[in-house]
């Protein structure tokens, strides 16, 4: 049985999603709580739509991973995995996890090549004087006004199907070719600014470099024929700073209707490499 | 010269507004890197306009405090005190306390006895399903799903000028006569639920009392005549739950035009008693 979690994290206590040697990781500890409540002899390898890095949050990551379709339990018996997880994984997961979901995933479903596209929304304060200390974990403190109107028209620059090489961590090995679905920049009603970004996929640190050339922008220190010269880059562009990681969520992964649903993992596989889901 | 600072603080890693020997408060804090800054030989008493508990925050607490007009500055010389706190406090003060303005209070200013109103609003979830992890110091988990129409038909009963002495600490010693403005019950795009409490003044614990009660409505173990019965009390009810103080922030003070400033506070210090100002 494939079953589908929806999980929200803070991100700030987790050496982000990937499981590393003597760090405490996202995935390690939802595998650890899964094999706890399901009685498993090893932790069951979980598949996430966004590899979030060291610090990053999410609000509506999306997980998968077979199991036994059943599996036994001290009081009840044999009972159905998914149901052990709904009722059970909440009491032993850290304050730091939540579980939206867990359900039976639809025939086909991958959470990482079945995904249409994530979204992620970076939010930072320009002003001291728009700083709320309880959000401070996942808002950037940016010491300087930015001018939002250049900021939101450099961003519909970038939208598109677009080469973004320039944005990337170097450690990439396939294509850094991406569908930039939306790059929208605005004033959240509390003074802080969110930045939202959505792709088929993201390449390793390029939500985080998208906001630094915003920025950049934004701060009049760069300006919009830059932002283009770029795109036209064929490697990581050394004058991008790379934003901190606790000002970025994951908010939302989007998945086709599910009779295509293999489809589109069987078309994603194959056009992606290692990479291809990951972000932050 | 009496300066009027803005403020907002997280807080979690504080034992509430009021100083308190040997614990971490907010007063002690914000008292202290005024002398830092200000080069003075002591630290320079402070009057607030809600005196938070140990874990509840504030967007918009409003505090006040006398000053020499100017200070000595080691490369300036003398300059304005207001000018020295607005340039210097934010780099000394710690990440869960932030500086949102700093000015001259204008004539018959008093923080406490001119504000006409204080607001404050509770944060919950009831659903483990809409649990943000980023949220949860400041958001509390009540693991049952409540009746907000329920709740929020009983909210408007309390509305009014009514005896809240069920709702008080017992430490109260003064008047229990409270003039609730305003008490509304409403789901968040987020799903969580805020309860918004407005009043000229909140007796100790009565907002997190409030809560208490609204919540028993809304999980219908209460009926709105049972909330009826209470205002009729004329002490402290034993069977109303005080919710977790980092569910509240207070996010902000009113207070009227400038003119009339003295006469509010006037008629403010002759009707109550010193606890009067107090509120979580």
């Amino acid at each position: 049985m494939r079953v589908r979690l929806d999980v929200a994290y803070d991100g700030e206590g987790f050496s982000g999603w990937a499981r590393q040697p003597g760090l405490r990781t996202v995935q390690d500890t939802l595998e650890s709580a899964m094999a706890r409540v399901l009685r498993l002899p090893a932790p069951p390898p979980t598949v996430c739509a966004g590899r979030t890095d060291a610090g990053v949050h999410a609000r509506g990551q999306v997980v998968h991973t077979d199991l036994p379709d059943q599996v036994d339990q001290p009081r009840t018996g044999a009972i159905a995995a998914d149901e052990v997880l709904r009722n059970r994984l909440d009491r032993v997961l850290p304050p730091d996890i939540a579980m939206h979901g867990v359900r039976p995933a639809p025939p086909g479903f991958d959470a990482r090549f079945s995904a249409l596209s994530r979204r992620y929304v970076y939010r930072l304060w320009d002003t001291r004087q728009s700083v709320d200390p309880r959000y401070r974990h996942f808002t950037v403190v940016y010491p300087h006004p930015l001018d939002i109107s250049s900021m939101a028209d450099a961003a519909g620059r970038l939208v598109g199907l677009h080469n973004f090489a320039a944005f990337c961590r170097p450690r990439e090995t396939g294509t850094t070719i991406r569908t930039l679905l939306r790059l929208e920049v605005r004033r959240l009603p509390d003074e802080s600014i969110a930045i939202t970004a959505e792709a088929d996929a993201f390449c390793h640190s390029m939500v985080r470099s998208l906001v630094g050339a915003l920025v950049a922008v934004g701060r009049a220190h760069r300006d919009a024929e830059w932002l283009g010269h770029l795109l036209e880059a064929r490697e990581r562009a050394h004058d991008i700073v790379v934003m901190p990681a606790h000002g970025l969520t994951l908010e939302e992964v989007r998945y086709p209707p599910d009779h295509v649903l293999a489809a589109r993992a069987a078309q994603a596989r194959t056009r992606r490499d290692e990479a291809g889901g990951c972000a932050s």
